[in-house]
């Protein structure tokens, strides 16, 4: 992994062992897919990044910093991901916030999941549920322990039997909120849907772009839903529009709109188009 | 700060970027109160630590060796807090366990928090919740954004007329469950109770010795059970026994059983001795 570390405007050799992001997840994530030397959804992902900031009241990096150190992280890089965490850096005794907080940030380059085999995703149900906590849905926080507890229940692809691609969690309450790392969406009755992220959930920035390309509704979904949906994908900023193919007894083949729309997302974003999947997974 | 840091049993320099303590507060963590060189409750903390690991899958260090790490660095130490962090350590992509985790440890030392002063402590309602999670509850894990947000809202010390000395948090079914970091014991008819821990909620070190001392029942709560209630106080393994003096429009003086729980504590446990507080605080 390369990575870069800053505390402010400096960057340093390493995280400090009091920082608030180890001690408490006290920070916020971003998972960005890298095209040819940059990140074509900067912008949104900044955005988000923002938002979640400022309802955390967490201090923010100089945007242009923040910027120019990724570009020169990704030069030459045609194809992977860029991850960016950003935490509340050290002090504070105990949870109350430092009286002057400096960010801390990290920056670093990874490779390109795995591409979908064959025909689409392998779902399986997650019986690790998400809490149900206002003050924290949408946000790509990292108090992450429900989704590594989920993910884990999707066992290891060396053993193809018990593995799933991903699992689709429910909330504490049995609505359907998304898979462990991508936002779901389902056609019911000729008319897309995603889960609200009100209550938990996070607000995808492929979510974003694909909710008006839809004319997706928000609504709550049941399991039974989803289920008996006659299309269900997922989607993500690093992987893009992801068709589901299985999950438990339920089947379903490409649907027209979910490959008409993978199309749209190409054209508007290439790097999500089929040929740059391919450099992407040679 | 104090602090040496390990991944497995080597110590280390630093905690890498790629830390899952850091991406996704993927830990557990133990707050000790040091007395004269050494952890008098080291065992209970380890023992809760050790059933986290198992319920989180978390790979524990060598007891032996984290112990001799700790008592180095006490040695000396006449009263203090140590802390001690243990994270999944590096590795997997995404959300997936790593197939080989080395756990990472930290370990360091602080100054004791300030002493109570009056005749107790002053509290206020938090209006962040806490989440209802039982595959995370009662653990001391790394999740704790909930409690950055509850303590913000406690207010900055410097700013008396608006501050707090400690927050008591609800659920998200308006249940109370204890304070940002310490239990809670109210006395109602006479009879002790904590709320239970099965939904949210630590399981406090100092709560587990209070239990069977006051006969205390674990159990629901609302939040006008506790403002009527005849007796409060608070609980850490760091403090000992808090008594509560006010929240909002309520006011309680220091009950005999309080101060007889107190007296049996520093007892049982000398370094929760007044004279030892008075060294603590000098």
């Amino acid at each position: 992994m390369n990575a870069r570390i800053f505390i402010g405007n400096d960057r340093v050799d390493a995280v400090a062992a009091d920082d608030r992001g180890l001690a408490y997840g006290d920070g916020l994530f971003e998972t960005l897919r890298i095209h040819r030397g940059s990140a074509p959804w900067w912008d949104r992902h900044w955005a988000r990044l923002s938002r979640g900031a400022e309802r955390l009241r967490l201090p923010l990096p100089a945007p242009e910093m923040v910027r120019d150190q990724a570009w020169a992280m990704m030069a030459g890089n045609e194809a992977g991901v860029l991850k960016l965490i950003l935490t509340r850096g050290s002090g504070g005794r105990g949870y109350a916030l430092p009286a002057t907080a400096v960010p801390t940030w990290i920056l670093s380059t990874h490779a390109l999941p795995p591409k979908v085999v064959g025909d689409g995703l392998s779902l399986r149900w997650c019986d690790t549920r998400l809490s149900i906590q206002p003050a924290l849905a949408g946000l790509k926080h990292c108090n992450r322990l429900e989704q590594v507890l989920a993910r884990a229940e999707c066992g290891d692809p060396a053993h193809p039997g018990q593995h799933a691609d991903e699992g689709l969690m429910l909330d504490t309450e049995q609505n359907v909120i998304g898979a462990t790392a991508a936002n779901l969406f389902v056609m019911v009755d000729g008319q897309w849907a995603t889960p609200r992220i009100d209550r938990c959930g996070i607000a995808g920035v492929c979510r974003s772009w694909v909710l008006p390309e839809l004319q997706a509704c928000e609504t709550r979904l049941t399991r039974a839903q989803v289920e008996s949906a006659q299309a269900v994908f997922l989607c993500n900023a690093v992987r893009g529009i992801l068709p589901v193919a299985r999950l438990g007894e339920s089947g379903w083949a490409l649907h027209p709109q979910v490959s008409a729309l993978r199309d749209r997302l190409a054209a508007a974003v290439p790097m999500f188009a089929p040929h740059n999947e391919r450099i992407a997974n040679a």
